[in-house]
């Protein structure tokens, strides 16, 4: 049976939760990758996906001047970075060089994918729609990539106050 | 190492996947619901949620229509409304009635509540954007629901081919 609850206590029930990252070449040249939950894909063909980014974010401004980036899965070895990306500014840092993490040149946008993730999508941005304190940013799917290592699993939130690690099936 | 792979083999390495169903009024009167994968969190102060519907699916008219909705999260033992809600028309069919889904009346806009769910938030739609096969429709939470039955379960898709199940953490 349903009872009327507060926003914020029916959230937590959702968990586990994915965990993306998205990456784009800001102002200043460099690769700057930022920690979303929020993040769907939103058509077959062409295939694309969406994210939403607090309209105060550096990223934001990233994406739209580059008007491309890379939606990324980490890995559930990767709970390190994610806080790190979610929690940190690009204004004020470079992220992926104070974490050394391992990227790839991207194939067909000036971006990187991170290595060790467990999948990878180029994406072209195609629109946008403001959605309250956020931002949705619609992108289509250029170019996919796959860890090599098909035994790495995605990294998930798990519960409130950045709790992340990997899930499996499970009984009900 | 990142590998470059087509589009759905790459989407094959996100499982487990997230699953919702949305429940609107239909221009015959019934609450209609559509299972989705494609849904994600897409502000927090005012708190909203988006959905990707595709073009052609009787759910689009019905929300368009309606102007709100339910956003539900099934539970694990609620596979195969999630299957049948995501296979069948409502143009054809009375789904809610066919499977004898427990519901209960929404608060704050004319639709119901997926009983069993392990939460539930009533949407009130607040714009659209078309990307690519499908629309994003974005609507602002007006209230949210939770299981009496705090041990129940969200329900994920584990696989392709509709494979479907509860998630618990797991080590790396």
């Amino acid at each position: 049976m349903q009872v009327e609850t507060s926003y914020a206590e029916a959230l937590v029930r959702k968990y586990p939760e994915q965990v993306a990252i998205a990456i784009a070449k800001d102002s200043a040249g460099k690769y700057n990758p930022i920690t979303l939950g929020w993040t769907m894909i939103t058509s077959g063909d062409p295939p694309m996906m969406a994210i939403s980014v607090a309209h105060q974010r550096h990223s934001l401004g990233a994406i739209r001047q580059a008007k491309a980036y890379v939606i990324s899965f980490p890995s559930a070895a990767m709970a390190e970075e994610a806080l790190f990306f979610g929690t940190k500014s690009g204004r004020d840092i470079d992220k992926l060089a104070a974490l050394k993490t391992a990227t790839q040149p991207a194939k067909e946008i000036d971006c990187v994918l991170l290595a060790d993730a467990v999948a990878n999508f180029e994406c072209v941005l195609e629109g946008e729609m403001t959605t309250g304190d956020h931002v949705i940013l619609a992108g289509r799917v250029v170019a996919a990539h796959m860890n090599d290592d098909i035994s790495v699993r995605r990294l998930y939130t798990l519960g409130s106050g950045y709790d992340m690690g990997a899930v499996a099936p499970a009984e009900v």
